[in-house]
């Protein structure tokens, strides 16, 4: 079973300006093959078919684990893709969509991916930054433990380039601070991944790591996270279970030699997260539709009823 | 952010066999076009794009924590497959593959989705029953609030739909129980979207139900969770969020004329729920390898460390 | 624009009994590469796309009126896929789905495309025989007439050759008078693109035919369209319009060889066709539904003030 | 069966100018999930999959019309996109590509969706805006009648919302009345699952509408096809069959509140329709070939043979 | 550039009985995300988009020669699944495909993937053992050198958990020949990748082998390779180029420590190979044609004057 | 059985500069439906499933040794897209990534196949123009000759057209050199299957070219290639192979009419080729990695070793 909270796992910052490619770029991170639902899907399915989970916990709780705070990377790259295409953060929800017949959207007929206008009022969807689908071809989920933990491992890192790059492209601090949480947790995931392949076969793989070989020390957007150990830490995300996994991820293992020293940590539960910005419902896009204001009144009613 | 917990949203029986076709028979329920990841494609993005959050708290939060709801009827479907493919529950894990030489899995390339065992090793994916991979194409979200909740409606009842067709293809206690608790759950899910279309349009939607129009008292597997009350209730599944949601669904409304009577009512958190099986390892299958006896020592040692 | 016509255009046999699996097989004529839904949808766009209709008016017309007699065509398929999916004709429709708890279609779980009954209830869909789906790959529409012409020659050559082996699957009297009706329409077109070669290049590429290389005679269920002259005859499907085809199909041209022989003719219009099969309801999998009196009731009000 | 007419259901005004990137926005009307061929491909199957047609006939009538449109839809919108991508009308087609040395087309490397040039050669084809292929994905056709309806009076509210953001993307008169036009008829449509849904279940469902909440009334090129009655017309687009849809729509249904007033009445056969404009061939893009004017005599001499 | 020649990489023995599903099992190996066309596609793309050839000449080598061996295993792979469909070699080319009226493959709309027979006349296709399509998304070509040589050691350790299930359905001894010269075949690429990785990372990923767990001496088809040590060899596929992947595969390393032990070694060229069986035609299903006797005449009347 | 050179099969010119939408048109040469990754599936797939080859060995022989040619066109597309990405030759590899926070690639979000970028380095992949993959669709191989030889020679009518549509948007010397060397050996290939055809059915189908109807001598880049006589060769491709294909091609059989005149001759073999240009890294992209150095050095002292 899973929980929600209503909070992103990383604190945002706003849109400086509107910019649907940017946006577009983003989704290579969120539907692409070495993209979030991609790390989701592995991770989930292959916790789900796990064999003798009991006897093996550790590994199994490591997985499962990690497709919670895979979830959360979902939804940090959807808000951030959001945002891109919804530009500054906006008290003021407008009201009616007014006249509409001078074509408002004129340029969005030229943006990379017109559906994300179109068709998804400027949200996320599943697809990659070329609009291709996420889909069962990014799932390896085989039941053999060891192959299963490589192809993460190598998942990971290749997810770590495509962070990269998608950062190379961004210069909103939306999507920086998007790609710079998720490059210090990726490392996480990629380091976890190798530790448990070094118990079951004694290859030092974390030495692999980083890959690619740039430290994070040179991304300004991960120092916040490696200051305060975010890079030593793996959560359970999770009320009581998957501790366990402190058998792979601690018990004396220690940081990679390129960020800041220390030991590694299990901790329980969710870091504290940031909030979640409002996305301005944008009235002549239909968005969250063309006369909101009676919406909005019989929301505040039920809202008033519900306290 | 999302939190996991080491349980099943309900508690499901072990199959007498394993009936690798009743598998893909249920795989429609998982990565069907009105399967489960469907259900939750749509409402984990269409809450992520939701405009104007705060103004529309209610109908946000109904979407918000439904979505988390999803997750765990994805991971519930995903283990009856799995079961399906394993057959009965067994303590013992085998410890060698042995001789494999003597095509010990003849009869699986004749199974009707070959490749989830020949590459999924028994496990679920996200496919439905013909072996069509989930995608995009399967997820609406608009961004107008009146359209997402029309097809989060529609979608509810074209799932019911095919749940009840599946429902009728299984014999084997585990497939059926999925069945019946997911179609006393969609039932709640398919009301609550009626009772919010309501709230805006005015329009007694929920009328329609039940669609299609056989009452719940038909399916033996439903009369435990009527007898709970569970079609009454909207879990927040939530530590503390998304009880607002209780405008609409509460607020005086009651249990639909053919269930078993009483008010709606939003319950903090979770329920219960049912323990995880354990999938057994075929070592000769390579799950959870040929060998897996050092790594269950391993993991034993690794285990108790974390203890 | 399109008119509809509420018959089919052939006269089908009622089924003898249910196969699901010869439903699938028929499916290859419908969604597959070389099926019915290829032959439709490379002709409409192409006749929509055409350029300087004006000037190439004989050929223009010779694919916007082929386009009409392939929607017949896509539902001939489709007719006969649900006929075999549904078995013999049956007057008496149920008028409830009654006890449903003991998996009445527990068969269904092994026929070869599972979701054609969990989802599509015993209906056709645009799929091929192995389930994948019809698409944009299967259209050639690039505007310059000799390499679609070429195209559309090469297309309905391979189409004759799935739609023989496809009859050569079937035992049941549905199926084979729908692949025995389209082999000869199929010739026709065949034989109608050739000619608009020819007529352009000069080359007598209808001496290709028939491929592959067997005559209709060995057909027996050919053998009444080719006695009524079919062979020898396009249509107009229009009903004053693409008349000047006859520049192409006419104009002296005789039937191929190993067919009766005679001049082909431009027809007005449609032919007599057949008429559409009742597709009995199953309440019990919940077509048209689970106790449709109701709605029959409500249906024959509706009926009697409409006249 | 099906007919065809050489004309339009609505005449188009020329357009201003070529604008490949408005015409790969009204792609999204065409392939996209809510676009044309979507209804078209969930009308067709679904009547060809309809049980117990005539007990049902008034509602089979229904869906089985508004399929002939739909199909004068995808013509329209096809004629649209080519149209954008040609260019203003032209009488005088070239009859030579003349020297192609000189990367006459260089600037097709930047449109957003290039195939449709390179392959298309500027021709519509079945893809959404962002070039990803219609498919079997976007048909939903079970057998069951409520879920059915049901689904399509979401269609064509979704569709609804499509049309009207691609119409704020387009300056062009000719992309601006295909929206315009098509916005009249899907509401037409919506209208009508409603009123077919209302019979059934006894709920108001037409209530919702508008969805989105706009009047038609705020669209110019709406207003000529209200003016003339065509919201409250639904064409049975058959010589003979269908008319007994009157029982749904009419019987004393009036139009939309929102929509010039009157009762809601069948009209037998198609509307009177428009002309298909001239698809200018241009040689030096190979269409409809490199030097035309041998192919232009040829079919000059096969016209007046067959006249 | 690629040169051919006419002969298998290995030796395959004739089918004892011809086995539909047999060879949609194999079709995994082929087209599915561990298949053959995925090891080709990764590499052959990583060696075209290869950076600084020049400078990093041995691991380009590695990559460029063990493609143009991939292309051997998809052409044998294609070869054990057309065989399958095909039974037992046969000297006898019928020469008239008889009378087709009875059904005569009525059988066939039961296996598995009926598509094979019906559009492949029994052939592969780069499709998976459900049918479903090899592309793009099985392709990682990042031009980081480490991602996609750790990427394809992944594969690699993949693709033999897949050829061990494979084999482990075979009763027929040419599939298990394919299974069993692949999975010597796939473990020296592994092998390879492995050194390479180590070269660079310093890592001793090599260790990782066998993965599965699972020693080649298992296998009986296996032996005769292991014994004339093809897993000490690879082959630089090439007339004069590649040799210097011997600074990887060779340079003192040695054999993998479960198989026969020995230095490995870069061998010049190709294996000796073995011959291509002789698919026999089928007239009946129009394999190479349905009255082939002339055609026969007409090549070897052709043969004649080319020699 | 393949071999491997390490050449193209032509010499290219360096870029003159970097042009990302130019490599995105030239994809549509390699994986759209009328690319070289088509000409080579259909080929390489019909070889591989041909009936009878003994019988049948001067039709096997020409099919058979072009899939060994069309796997140089892959090469050379692959090569002029990853080209086209990288722009000019460039002697120095930069040996260091530098500080990537400054949005290096900030234009790379805007490039019209963006993934081409984040995923692929630069490099190419098996997609069209638009993105969308290549796939089994594309492939016809059918067991029947005569089917098979007219698909073919239609593909290789409609790549031509598709070659010289992309020759048209390209400006850059590179872009323009890989089509004009197609456009000529795209012309063999068509004239090839038409003298097969021709030779089988008797129908003189050569007639039909050139189609598009434009001569070679229109295209400045074709030249070099018709005057050392191209156009008159088909090359075994094999070190001894295939020649019987010279009872096809050669045989008396002379150059088409708008060619430099001449006897058709088989060439054993390949051609000389051109040499493969060196893709220089780019450290910030991180190609071949961020810091090759060291990765470079270690390449040398294996190169020094394997010679």
């Amino acid at each position: 079973m899973f929980l929600r909270i209503d909070k992103l796992q990383a604190e945002l910052p706003a849109p400086k300006r509107r910019d649907p490619n940017a946006a577009a770029a983003l989704q290579e991170l969120l539907g692409g093959k070495y993209g979030e639902m991609s790390t989701l899907g592995n991770y989930m399915f292959q916790s789900f078919n796990f064999r003798s989970k009991d006897k093996l916990r550790p590994f199994y709780n490591l997985v499962a684990s990690i497709t919670a705070e895979e979830l959360g990377h979902v939804e940090l790259v959807s808000n951030g893709v959001a945002m891109l295409n919804n530009g500054p953060d906006n008290d003021g929800d407008s009201v009616d969509g007014g006249d509409i017949s001078g074509a408002p959207f004129e340029d969005m007929k030229d943006i990379r991916l017109a559906a994300a206008f179109l068709s998804g009022g400027g949200g996320s969807a599943p697809v990659n930054s070329n609009g291709a689908s996420w889909n069962n071809d990014f799932v390896t989920s085989t039941g053999n433990v060891v192959v299963d933990l490589l192809h993460n491992f190598h998942l990971e890192c290749g997810a770590r380039l495509h962070k990269l790059r998608v950062y190379e492209t961004m210069t909103d601090p939306t999507g920086r601070e998007v790609c710079g949480y998720l490059l210090v947790r990726g490392s996480v995931h990629a380091h976890a991944y190798a530790l448990a392949l070094k118990q079951i076969t004694g290859v030092a793989i974390e030495k692999f790591l980083p890959t690619p070989n740039i430290n994070l020390d040179k991304i300004p957007e991960c120092q916040k996270y490696l200051n305060e150990g975010s890079h030593r830490r793996l959560y359970t995300f999770s009320p009581n279970d998957y501790k366990e996994m402190s058998g792979i991820w601690g018990n004396g293992e220690m940081a990679l030699p390129g960020d800041p020293p220390g030991e590694l940590v299990v901790v329980d539960g969710a870091p504290e997260g940031g909030k979640i910005h409002q996305l301005t419902g944008v009235p002549s896009a239909f968005t969250p539709d063309y006369a909101p204001q009676e919406m909005f009144e019989i929301a505040s009613k039920l809202y008033k009823k519900s306290r």
